[in-house]
């Protein structure tokens, strides 16, 4: 076997440098979340296929991984059927479960399932992998990490404000500025029953929701070819234009779409959110965005976007107010409002601004060379001192030359070099050199582990 | 759809109890690998099947789980040889995926595919869960997680010794008892060639790996029954029933396997590693156990199993040497040693002994209680406050009778809640009440923060 080894298509292998940096990210959102109380939970990366089929659109569908089902998984396939069968009719026939395509499915079974043990509202996250058999390219994987926090049985709008709270935290913490777009499906509605397309709201919200990218006139003529009228989409255009500030803009609309309820519902659920946001001192900026509709069909209220202003990336966090998800799985009423943060776009954001501390790069902070011989003993208890002192540090465990020990530290980016040659050891003592700088001390045994603690910093990865 | 929707079987999900427990776990791993140099990793969920094939012999290459290729998998099989095939020539012409079996072989991959950019050396830890297609039964599950510790690229005995001495750190943090088993693969080589079967070397191992369970007439009858003959069973008994203290097992060994070269390096090599055990004082039981084999083919020297003292249950880490690990995948000769902990095994001894500690029960610290109307936007206030001293609040979303948000606090376990009626507020002041007490001071806003932190212990979730 001379070829090279490798992972399948779109995953990947996190090495030390990186998951350092990636759990900068992780352990700064977990922080947070917990801070607003919200509680971790972990589901398992596989599902029963009748909980994630027809949840993700027909396409959804496609791009789920399914596990064969073990052992003789043909065993209750008919035989003369196999050979007529295509592969999407076999698929069911032989897969049962399948890998978690998103957090917030897996979630929603996750409440109905232990309804009688969940305290409600019920505030959890939840980080994990999610798998998706989509096509891979640059920043798109194959399996990739998501941050979700969801708040479930409660209707009020302070849910939404926290969530806009934690986004904004978050992103001020890891020093990536953002503008937060917020929209509502409510108002969505209106729009369309204002143009006289009450009915046509999927086809009008999913074009509209194509405006960053393919502009006013791509959207005109998606519309048109849709079977929207012109007439319609020239009374669509002036309110999806509509300028100025959140409040003028709420102001206008509501002239706009006076005479539909649920438009004017969502209007006033605007009006108490950003009344809300006014007096909160956000670092990010918070703005309507009427074309924000992220596609998703079971939004219902709040829809949330989060942009990075210094990385041209696609949207780094979103999510939304939810009605109904759990009356999939039978538990109907329930409402919901989470967001999900993607932790993969947010580390190409950080990593292209350069935003991680430098700090996070190596875990050991001292090396105590092996000169080996009968002294061996006494650096493995200088080097447990260390550790006892909760300083991360290796003995290297080789005899090796002094070279190939000093260019293990220099690679590995340990920052301090511990020697003790006999001599030393004799004196009760040892010499510390500072990698970067190259400057040595003589310490004494005794007092090394509280020297190496102030220096240090003590253990912080 | 009114039947409740489930999770696959021997699949589990995690409730917040159960996370903050599991977690406390893991970061105890976690930190003790730290402090002792290693590095995380991550590897895929996916690997390739070429990668995980022949890799845990027969019985484990059944209990991988496939993945089915996506798209048209049917596409590239003939269709006449589909109503012939079997299903596991099936599946090799349907899946080219599995989930990974354990963190050892993935580990391997990563190595061979990453030696360019690796420093040996090579420290490295992973903690994530694994799958196995096993029968599900109480204590073993489908999908389990192990956090397993390696060093790559060193003949040193030092290694052992370390890993011994993050045994003894991480189970004496945990409050387990424990008794650390070591044996040596060169020993057991050296007892089949002592007893003239060199060649039947898995067989007396396999058999002899039972003495726990079977007892000594039950490994008898087993290696009788595979052939083994009466006299060379006779001539291992005695072997394995040597008795005394460690030094001097290994003093009649010596004299036992004199003429076995391969055995007396064993012998050498747990003289020496006894040896730096004995200078060390740990709070574990450390023996060497003659019985003691795992099974498993690939390790080359030490082989370390764990048991809890006070549980009935079975090792809850082990592993050993493997000097030709990454042979497989093209990179001979790089010896290694390792072990793994079995996360849900120790989970279990500890919620049995009642070992996990009080605090680890919720991460909110203190609800602040909403009485909606005009003093909301102050109520959302008095929460940030806290929240950015570091203290995990919430306010309570809804505007509800005050017997329910306290029967929130209750469920939740939540032992600070705040009351800032209208009153309070005008006098600049709130009630705070300690659930377990009932105990109840007034505090000045501004004086809160403080208050909580310094009863509260900040956020320690």
């Amino acid at each position: 076997m001379s070829q090279k080894p490798s992972v399948p298509k779109g995953t990947r292998d996190f090495s030390p440098g990186e998951m350092l940096r990636r759990n900068y990210i992780f352990d700064t959102v977990r922080r947070t979340f917990s801070l607003y109380g919200y509680q971790p939970i972990e589901t398992p990366a596989m599902e029963n296929l009748s909980t994630l089929l027809g949840k993700y659109g027909e396409e959804g569908d496609k791009l789920l991984f399914r596990i064969l089902n073990s052992g003789d998984f043909l065993s209750s396939v008919d035989r003369s059927y196999l050979a007529t069968a295509d592969s999407s009719s076999l698929s069911s026939g032989i897969c049962e479960k399948g890998l978690r395509y998103d957090l917030t499915v897996p979630f929603a079974r996750y409440v109905v399932q232990h309804r009688d043990e969940i305290t409600f509202p019920f505030r959890r996250y939840q980080v994990q992998p999610v798998w998706r058999a989509d096509r891979p390219q640059k920043g798109r994987y194959r399996e990739f990490f998501q941050c979700d926090v969801d708040v479930i049985g409660s209707d009020s709008l302070l849910n939404e404000l926290e969530l806009v709270q934690i986004i904004d935290r978050i992103f001020r913490d890891l020093k990536i500025n953002i503008t937060v777009k917020i929209n509502n499906r409510k108002i969505l509605s209106g729009i369309a029953e204002t143009v006289g397309e009450t009915e046509r709201i999927t086809d009008i919200t999913v074009a509209i929701d194509k405006l960053d990218k393919i502009g006013k006139e791509g959207v005109r003529q998606e519309l048109i070819q849709k079977g929207i009228s012109e007439q319609t989409v020239s009374r669509l255009e002036p309110i999806l234009g509509l300028g100025g500030s959140t409040v003028s803009k709420l102001n206008e609309l509501g002239i706009i779409m006076q005479s539909s309820q649920v438009g004017m519902k969502g209007i006033a659920e605007m009006e108490e959110l950003f009344g809300f946001i006014a007096s909160e001192s956000l670092a990010a900026r918070v703005e309507l965005d009427l074309s924000l509709a992220r596609g998703l069909n079971y939004y219902t209220g709040a829809i949330i976007e989060v942009k990075a202003d210094d990385a041209a990336i696609g949207s780094i966090c979103g999510g939304g107010r939810y009605d109904d998800l759990t009356g999939i799985f039978g538990l109907p009423g329930v409402s919901g409002v989470g967001v999900s943060f993607g932790a993969d776009r947010i580390y190409d954001v950080m990593l292209q601004l350069g935003l991680f501390p430098e700090a996070a790069a190596t875990g050991t902070k001292a090396l105590v060379i092996n000169f080996g011989g009968k002294e061996l003993s006494e650096l493995v208890q200088i080097t447990r001192s260390l550790r006892d002192s909760g300083v991360s540090s290796e003995l290297y465990p080789d005899v090796a030359r002094l070279k190939k020990q000093f260019a293990y530290a220099d690679a590995r980016r340990i920052p301090w070099v511990i020697i003790a040659g006999s001599e030393e050891l004799a004196a009760g003592q040892v010499t510390v050199k500072e990698m970067r700088t190259g400057g040595q001390h003589k310490i004494d045994i005794s007092a090394l582990p509280a020297f190496m603690l102030a220096e240090s910093g003590g253990n912080k990865s």
